[in-house]
């Protein structure tokens, strides 16, 4: 099988110009085929807020009204998807923008209202995956771009998160792709001691992960991509790294830094 | 030679929602293969007056800076495009939203600093447009939707006039296709009488506009429209219908309305 990189790169890349611009460098320079999933960044939320469009949060989850999905459509699939595109494009690399209604590549349901009503949020329909598109750019040198943002197919765009269309792809393609599914984010990797940069765990299964969780060592945020790691490993996604873009796609057939979870 | 069609809308059927849904059900209806090029509308306009970005227009026409090119990235690239492509699907139609930077499908050049700087406008590169990845979405099945948008290869986004877009996508596919250009806009078509929607002009060949013209019939705003229409049959373009989104394409292969420019 074909080694396929899904990588996903959080806000705080995209937030800062250098960090971005730097990580596209190294993202370009990857030969082997790759997706790249993006967040979406405290930029929806800036100019949400020169709109007059206030988020709503319930729990800690951000409510996605009406205005809301038409500011994210427009901020992540419009400007912060197009401005990698275009950067990607300007080092020789193929790329294609892409959100769930495009060629419908992710079919999503609206989330059922049951104590909360997350309005245009989506979920996606892993069964319905059609894996004929991805495979047709993938295999025609197309670099997929892929923004948070999924469909219903009733006409409506939906916000769903990051981490989850990554996994979800990576899951889904591991049929026909030797799949690495890579998480960027702003630590070093997965960290024994939280404020101590140096105490990556360079290596994690599930005993040394509910060790460490029995102990209470880990960092309760980190929680649910260690959860999602495992559940792609547990539906056929070779290995998953976690740890810092800065230096983790350029290390990344090497295996030294960030955090391996196989 | 398989037939094709590309199809721009203006503003005015974007601006106008039960407009826009009326056209995407008559252009989701067409049987044969599709692309549809859309315009911006006055939305950017609105969301640009709330964040402040004021546009400056030389001779009537915009100049495009850097916040300016940000705003249209969004709102054509991001929320016009989206909303067009969700509403495609919904309706069984596997629609793929693009600007010029997915896949380099428009490379364009920076227009250059002469009398007037357009700052971050685009002049697509016709020969450097590659058939390739048009020709692969259309034999998918799948539906492009263009926005007025397309890059320089150096990372930037740049404004790019949909007129443009449509005559240069038509122009370049008439290699492989049997292509009809169709502009739709608010009259019924090339109309004689500028204020009398009757006066519709039915077919119109060289010798007939030359005619309209030294007789000062027409109506100055349609003439740059009617020059590309005859450019694009120049360079290979089968035939260019213009008129009224909301008749036309129900009666597309009847040929009964709007104007026919052969």
């Amino acid at each position: 099988m074909q080694q396929l990189f899904v990588i996903k790169i959080g806000g705080n890349v995209i937030d800062e110009k250098d960090s971005l611009q730097l990580f596209l460098h190294d993202f370009a320079g990857i030969k082997a085929k790759k997706i790249l999933v993006h967040g979406g960044g405290k930029i929806a939320t800036k100019i949400g807020d020169q709109l007059g469009i206030v988020s709503t949060y319930v729990n800690g989850r951000r409510i996605t009204d009406e205005h809301t999905i038409d500011l994210v459509t427009m901020v992540y699939g419009g400007l912060v998807n197009k401005k990698i595109v275009a950067a990607l494009q300007s080092r020789a690399c193929n790329a294609i923008g892409l959100t769930g209604a495009d060629a419908n590549c992710l079919p999503a349901t609206k989330r059922p209202v049951k104590e909360i009503d997350y309005g245009f949020t989506g979920d996606i329909d892993t069964s319905r995956l059609a894996l004929t598109s991805w495979h047709l750019f993938l295999e025609q040198g197309l670099v997929p771009v892929v923004a948070p943002l999924t469909h219903d197919g009733h006409g409506h765009m939906l916000n769903t998160n990051a981490d989850t269309i990554a996994a979800s792809l990576a899951i889904s393609l591991s049929k026909v792709y030797e799949v690495r599914l890579i998480y960027c984010f702003e630590k070093k990797g997965v960290l024994e001691e939280v404020e101590d940069n140096t105490s990556v765990i360079r290596l994690m299964d599930k005993k040394i992960y509910s060790r460490l969780v029995q102990e209470k060592r880990l960092f309760e945020g980190i929680l649910p991509k260690i959860d999602n790691a495992f559940d792609a490993i547990d539906k056929g996604v070779k290995e998953v790294l976690i740890g810092d873009a800065k230096d983790l796609l350029r290390n990344v057939t090497k295996e030294t830094v960030g955090t391996l979870i196989i």
